[in-house]
């Protein structure tokens, strides 16, 4: 099975996510029809007249009728709803993806509600950013970043082809990883990181403190302007994940602290050296050809 | 006092700072001559090269003679030196500012060594960035950014208004606050920010995190690549502001904590959403003209 014999791809979502997955599969050739399924007519007609899909439904069945590929691209809550409403009619011809943050949840719901569990395959495309709707969509959302895989043993091998195939067409770079795997590693580089940005921004109300804040202050909490309806879904969905991540950070903060506390300037510095040395190395291996660094 | 009326700037450092000052001078029609100090003469050569400065020397001694108007732009521990080497030689006709980003030790040790210290006005100017050097100088860098002074019940009203002046000269936005509410109010929106963006790279570095490391992840690090003999000084000498902002910030994290494990996804959506409108208020108020967003 490869994307050039899929007659009919359907987005469910046509967001950001779902509008630019619509926009980089058309302009990597790919000559089926795109298929949007939405909540709103507005957001879908806006989807359409973007080019993102060629046509647009509110009804989930309607929408997946003949698709030999779905893409839930919803947040993480939606996609649970979607894949019990239609998991047991889908036949072992369709093929099932989707774009959530978490994966264990969904991964666990799709191989339970799905008449062919084999034909899922989890996906978490590494790409976003804090606009939301079809307007924001654009055609180079993927090129460049990771996106992970969470194929099960369940998982049957040709579904697991068609989806990578799509993913690395869009210039994606493709990581496998166990679902329980993902959630922890995910909650420590996104989740974790997401929540510290949404509380300094609480802490910076404090006082005069953000009628002094500047570009720094900007960067790191630029995620928290985020969608808190996504967000509070991955927070409770991944709720081991941020925990434990909690935790690990807590210890480090603790050990921050004791070398403040003991005046260690060259403890201090080798922290500071150590973490300076890891993020250069990582952003030169990196290297998003659309982000602004 | 007027900044027209000064003969000679002498700028105490050559790098980013020091370099992007000089460039901002002599672009906003300063007529008078701007002198560097540096600690190698390579640096030195490089901002005489770049623009930043008409001549330079490594003696602190020969480079403020005759200067109107010194600026310390080095790191902190090195102002406290500069300070100490130079308070008891300036004259009542010279001023001196510096760019560091604590400010309650540099004011107290500026007021003790100085012979006339209502000629002391301490600054730090919300501007930087993780590049280093006078090559990374830019003519720009001050515009659209607060500056915050601290004057004190010693300080000279003309020498606050020849400093306040200059800043204002280079399109920055003025703040006066006291040297403690600074050392505070900066450790909650950019001390704190960086010991949490440095330890979120290292414990980014644990598993496979780092590999599926995106876009979210690079903002949020982003100023863990700064300087650590820098910033090792900062986290030193505002040893009580960053302790004060860690435990606030641990109190923070711990409600966080509990609203999760409570699965409390109302609470979540509020605290998250609170966020993001404090967010989106502050950059639509701050909207720096060399910033990314």
């Amino acid at each position: 099975m490869s994307l050039e014999s899929i007659e009919r791809v359907t987005i469910v979502g046509t967001g950001l996510l779902g509008g630019s997955l619509g926009l980089a599969l058309r302009a990597g050739g790919f000559g089926g029809e795109i298929v949007g399924v939405g909540r709103r007519q507005e957001t879908l007609d806006a989807a359409i007249g973007a080019g993102c899909m060629d046509r647009g439904t509110l009804d989930l069945e309607a929408g997946i009728e003949g698709a030999g590929l779905v893409v839930l691209a919803t947040p993480v809550s939606a996609i649970l709803r979607h894949l019990e409403q239609m998991g047991g009619k889908l036949g072992a011809e369709v093929v099932v993806t989707d774009v959530g943050s978490t994966k264990r949840t969904i991964v666990q719901t799709a191989e339970r509600v799905m008449k062919f569990p084999g034909k899922f395959v989890g996906s978490h495309p590494m790409a976003g950013g804090e606009m939301h709707g079809p307007s924001a969509a654009v055609v180079d959302l993927f090129v460049g970043k990771p996106v992970v895989l969470t194929p099960t043993e369940q998982t049957d091998a040709e579904a697991l082809k068609l989806v990578q195939e799509m993913w690395a067409g869009l210039g994606m770079i493709v990581r496998k990883i166990d679902c329980e795997s993902h959630d922890l590693t995910v909650a420590r580089i996104s989740h974790l990181p997401h929540a510290i940005a949404v509380l300094l921004v609480l802490l910076a109300e404090k006082g005069e403190s953000l009628s002094v804040a500047s570009t720094g202050f900007a960067g790191v909490t630029r995620v928290a302007a985020g969608d808190p309806e996504i967000w509070a879904d991955i927070f409770l969905d991944n709720r081991d994940g941020v925990l434990g991540s909690l935790d690990e950070f807590g210890a480090m903060i603790e050990g921050f602290r004791k070398t403040i506390e003991a005046g260690d300037r060259a403890g201090l510095i080798k922290t500071l050296e150590g973490a300076k040395k890891i993020r250069n190395e990582w952003v030169t291996g990196f290297h998003p050809k659309r982000t602004p660094e």
